[in-house]
């Protein structure tokens, strides 16, 4: 498996450290073949090459298999949407769940949110019609639309079997419209999944209300970036949700939280988010190529960070703890085996 | 004062007739000129006269200088868009803030949102091109930036001198670059006043992290409708967030909840909500005027339901109490005195 790995800006190095640590570590265990790149993106690279991409590296990264990404600074938006966009990884998959040990705002969460990742105003056509008017497009399309319900209605199957529409298709009707009757249409391929809808102002308020009653979630970009971080949250902290970006030959992984300046080059992150997105990233590796080991070992990563967490003898700083993120990161690979 | 009154749907009827009988009380007390004209909007008016706000309605409301509007339902989207653009209440204000012996998820917080109410993707220029692309168009002007700013602003004067601007201006560079620019800008004028900015993602979870933090906050559109909601949970209920849409010569004062059909003709509706818009009604209109009374009346309204609140005998189910809206009304209308 190639793997292209993007060590960010701000704690990105620090975790991005971490979670390589554990990947080689479940390689030994597993017999894995990881064969790792490392390319500057973000911040420094914007600062070094004058882009946040440098496109230098386009064809290193084109030609991996998966994307191991720590957060970015500043140019974030650059950067995600770029390889979001430039790699057609149009299902944004975010899990959302409490862990055993971590106090969260509200329990038994156990759920999934599935952006579309593609198009809404991430497409980023803006245009100023002089000095003094913006303006900006939004993009539904119906085959993105598609697509991204397939994904989250074969994730409702091996699950609770409940999928949840959130969108404002009562100001967006033409839009939110194609997306919300798209899902329906599709949905009807589907006779075993419980479909609902919600708008998103209301979606987001459930979200600290009521979790539990999630189960997955399919949304456009922007109303799926502002339900995940609130959902992070819920669930216990913002430092523990990874996110998957899948297309149908790549992938890329990364942590749900920015780059946290304030505490870069401490060695306290919580590397959590970063390590389950390893975790994610073996499994999806394995499925996609059929070969149980890369399962087993995702499987195994992930089972040693819910120990890890749920011991609490070597927490991070931001949940009560004073470890270091180097001891929990051996925690981990201590649990792994 | 002329007053317009919609009623709204579901629980509108049963939230506006409190509403309505809280403001005559004090029309009463503090020797208010107070005339009241109902007109249809919403659902029924839909079923009715083919329109969500019936064009024959048009110049009573135009005539008008304020309008009380209920929820409504399905066509909310159509109504308070129509009423918002149409008479250019271009400032959508929403506290939030803790209520004496109202249990909340956050204490201590009392925030003002305020939220661009004509631009964003209000603007509803959706096209479908073709069959299977559909595009909406997000609008931001400078003009429009910079007055909601003065708002703002102005409101943060009589407050904690903190105004935190929300936009996602790391993708939408363009259009919430120039909202961003803009109000930095305008905030050159306060210089008392500090400055912060967020993303919406980031705010959102803030929300509900820290709600203390928050004094003003300055935002587009959707980011407000959005914000608004989590808000008024996180401080107790939405079932008792008024807000008010300014423009220069009018204003609409409205709950920020929806129309509530489960509980519907039930009598167990919280009309807090809506008798706190009444609150702002009279207040609003007193300054616009200048006369003394109605500022009075207002403050005396929403005194009445802080007290009413506060001793807790006539709540309503919402609240976990077993109080019928009629009795929590009539509670609010002794306490006026
Ligand atoms: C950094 C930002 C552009 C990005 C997004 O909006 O998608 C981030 O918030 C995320 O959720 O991955
Ligand atoms: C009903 C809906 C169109 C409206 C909005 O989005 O503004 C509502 O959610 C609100 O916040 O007043």
């Amino acid at each position: 498996m190639k793997v292209v790995v993007i060590e960010g800006d701000g704690v990105g190095p620090e975790i991005t450290g971490s979670a390589v640590r554990v990947l080689k570590a479940a390689a030994v265990k597993y017999g894995l073949t990881i064969d790792l790149q490392y390319v500057d993106a973000g911040d420094n690279a914007l600062r070094k090459y004058g882009e946040a991409v440098p496109s230098r590296y386009w064809p290193i990264i084109g030609s991996s298999d998966a994307i191991l990404k720590g957060p970015v600074g500043e140019s974030a938006g650059e950067v995600v949407v770029k390889l979001r966009r430039g790699f057609d990884l149009y299902a944004n998959i975010r899990p959302a769940r409490n862990y055993p040990g971590v106090r969260a705002v509200r329990d038994g969460v156990d759920l999934i949110i599935v952006r579309e990742n593609t198009e809404d105003v991430y497409v980023r056509a803006e245009y100023m019609l002089g000095n003094d008017i913006a303006i900006a497009l939004r993009l539904i399309t119906r085959r993105a639309s598609e697509r991204i319900t397939r994904v989250a209605f074969n994730l409702a199957i091996g699950r609770r079997r409940r999928v949840t529409i959130v969108h404002k298709a009562n100001v967006l009707t033409v839009s939110d419209g194609l997306f919300r009757d798209t899902v329906k249409e599709v949905a009807k391929n589907y006779p075993g999944i419980a479909v609902n809808e919600m708008y998103i102002d209301a979606a987001v308020m459930d979200m600290v209300r009521r979790p539990q009653d999630f189960d997955v979630i399919v949304t456009t970009n922007l109303y799926g970036d502002i339900l995940s971080d609130i959902a992070a949250y819920v669930t216990g902290s913002i430092g523990l949700a990874p996110s998957a970006n899948v297309g149908d030959s790549k992938a890329m992984f990364e942590p749900v939280h920015g780059a946290a300046f304030d505490i870069a080059g401490k060695g306290i992150a919580n590397p959590t988010a970063m390590i389950l997105s390893v975790a994610w990233m073996l499994r999806w590796w394995g499925e996609r190529v059929g070969d149980d080991k890369y399962v087993s070992a995702g499987s195994a990563v992930e089972n040693a960070v819910i120990k890890a967490l749920g011991e609490g003898v070597k927490l991070t700083p931001d949940l009560g703890g004073n470890a270091r993120t180097e001891e929990f990161t051996e925690e981990v690979i201590r649990k792994l085996g």
